[in-house]
């Protein structure tokens, strides 16, 4: 009886009281999830092409790192990862103290949005860059101001002088980028760098660096208190449902990230399945020649379908269908047959599929859904 | 050449500029953990006793589901842990809309925070309660209000009078209690929840609630938009490793943590393990039984060093020592024969050894090792 009259008492009150920030935050998801989607259609995708998931699987090293782990999992991950930052210590020539370990880049963004913005501040980033930071930079207050793209490319020189006629504290964009796939070369990357306000911090977020030409990277340097590089096991070691990313950055920038973070964040097995990746560069060799051989089949594709496609550094692939109603009409069809892709939000990214660079199998049957609907595209819809 | 010129010039440059929030805290961490400490010491723990992680490991049913989904580890998990959420909703009687799945109740910890605070809030708990919300509370601005416990035990007429005097916005407790082990019946509770303000939040972490005896645990009621309870797979099911938690908490809560949570943050094995762990009532049960003997095991073993143990409806058992020096002895004492444990780091809880339930052989090795370290305990540090 008690219980009755606390609830009927409770609902009189008002409702709990948010903060500031929350109460002024939109009810919004980054992302809708393909489960999601699943239950919304009733039946399980045929093909996973949406999330640039690796087709190619994990290394079996850390598969079998996972499996020798589970009987561990009683015991909490080594907070602060000290394994794992050490090989990657190794691994890119840095101090470990330059490196943060978190569940995957997206917690680490929310980390620098934290760290660095004051509500009010302005971040400027590429108009359609990756939904999870705009997420976090307006979950902390931020002020997002859009560069457009220039060509599919982030515009640097748009970017900075975005970053100085707002007096922007963050610049991030992704490079390789998403949802384009395009890459920067680290002149353009440098040259950015340069243009910054002084208390501007740049955040390049590289999940895709491994897919890119290595000699066009822009070196690590952990020397740098304003470039943060976010790097993830998700992408090319196929460790996305692990949850385990990385920052590199001035250790001054690390030791605040500690002041913040979850510290028992990362699973036990996250952090022995990453360990096993690393160990395995015959691994990581072949699903880049994999998802390079891929991507030359989807610009086949493109063009037998009469598109074209942007370049890519990255593990999916753009397609370009020349307008917002044919690409929408694409998702929708290509759904309709089991198969999940993303078409970005933002024009004029909103006339291209974004589409995972599938196995030889996934290849295979995506190519038979498009041509067979390729015909049925309303015409209408084609044109620029 | 330019590489090296821009670390230069950047170096010159001021330190990249922290938000006033970050720049206010201190560099802190909420727990040293094990492995660190081993590092330190150049070596293993033979016992791990001082996590509160589950010496009886998971359920058979949790480690094949762990091994099953390795191969799965290249997909995200669902980011609506839809079907987690059905699971509990069903085994607790609450909607799905009242729950949330987190990665571990330190993550829902700091999104109550986050939720709740505005910079200079004040929150009410007890003094010498769980590090890692206070380090949330800290993280987002709030004002932490100690309340002394009252005989080990969270003192419920002070913390409400406290709330009331500061204007808190939270209340927290843990319940059963940690670091203590001690747990309030239900009327105590319903009655702090009553005496609250009318804009305060009453959070109860219940990390250890499948401990306490059923029939004095608070019924679940999502419907209170002022109590959020949060629960973990980390203690009894023994998942700690793979960061699976969640909140019963008013729809509205639940909402509003959608706004701000990390959306893919729980790894895709996790909430399979969880899953299965929830289909293996036996082991649940056999895990309770199992620590419930411990716990006996360990009042014997108190009672033959000479001392006492505080009631425990947890998975650890503090033993009271008498005073500080005699339990930072023991610690030390036990860490040079590779045992782990924790001390409290405020008064008076300061005096107690918080050691996790071992298992059968766990417990013989720890109890040897007192047995024969008890003759050297300084005698002028028996004393209260």
């Amino acid at each position: 009886m008690e219980d009755t009259r606390l609830s009927t008492s409770a609902k009189a009150e008002k409702r709990a009281p948010f903060s500031n920030l929350v109460n002024a935050l939109p009810a919004t998801v980054p992302f809708v999830p393909p489960e999601q989607t699943e239950r919304q259609l009733g039946r399980r995708f045929q093909l996973r092409l949406g999330a640039n998931e690796s087709s190619f699987g994990l290394s079996p090293m850390a598969k079998q790192a996972l499996i020798d782990a589970a009987a561990e999992t009683n015991w909490y991950g080594d907070a602060t990862n000290d394994a794992l930052r050490q090989k990657l210590s190794r691994l890119h020539g840095v101090p470990m103290e330059s490196i943060a370990v978190g569940a995957g880049i997206d917690e680490i963004l929310g980390w620098i949005a934290r760290l660095f913005l004051n509500p009010g501040d302005g971040v400027t980033t590429s108009h359609g860059s990756y939904p999870t930071f705009h997420y976090h930079v307006n979950g902390f207050g931020g002020v997002l101001h859009w560069v457009p793209y220039r060509h599919f490319y982030n515009d640097c020189e748009g970017l900075a002088r975005q970053a100085h006629a707002t007096g922007s504290r963050i610049v991030y964009l992704a490079n390789p980028d998403n949802p384009t796939g395009t890459f920067l070369k680290q002149e353009d990357i440098r040259e950015l760098r340069r243009q910054l306000p002084a208390d501007c911090v740049l955040v390049i977020d590289e999940a895709y660096v491994e897919f890119a030409p290595a000699e066009d990277v822009l070196p690590l340097d952990a020397n740098d208190p304003n470039v943060i590089r976010t790097r993830t096991f998700s992408k090319v070691y196929g460790l996305a449902g692990a949850r385990v990313g990385y920052a590199i950055a001035h250790p001054d920038t690390i030791a605040s990230f500690d002041k913040i973070r979850n510290h028992f964040g990362v699973a036990r097995a996250a952090q022995q399945a990453a360990l096993a990746s690393l160990a395995d560069s015959d691994f990581l060799n072949r699903v880049i020649a994999f998802v390079n051989e891929g991507k030359t089949d989807y610009s086949t594709l493109a063009q037998e379908l009469g598109y074209t496609t942007l370049p890519s550094a990255t593990n999916f692939v753009a397609i370009d269908t020349g307008s917002e109603k044919a690409a929408r009409w694409w998702m929708d069809a290509l759904e309709k047959q089991g198969v999940f892709i993303r078409v970005p939000g933002v024009a004029p990214l909103n006339r291209c599929l974004r589409i995972t660079v599938g196995n030889q199998e996934e290849r295979n049957i995506l190519a038979h859904h498009m041509k067979k609907l390729k015909p049925q595209v309303p015409i209408n819809e084609e044109t620029r």
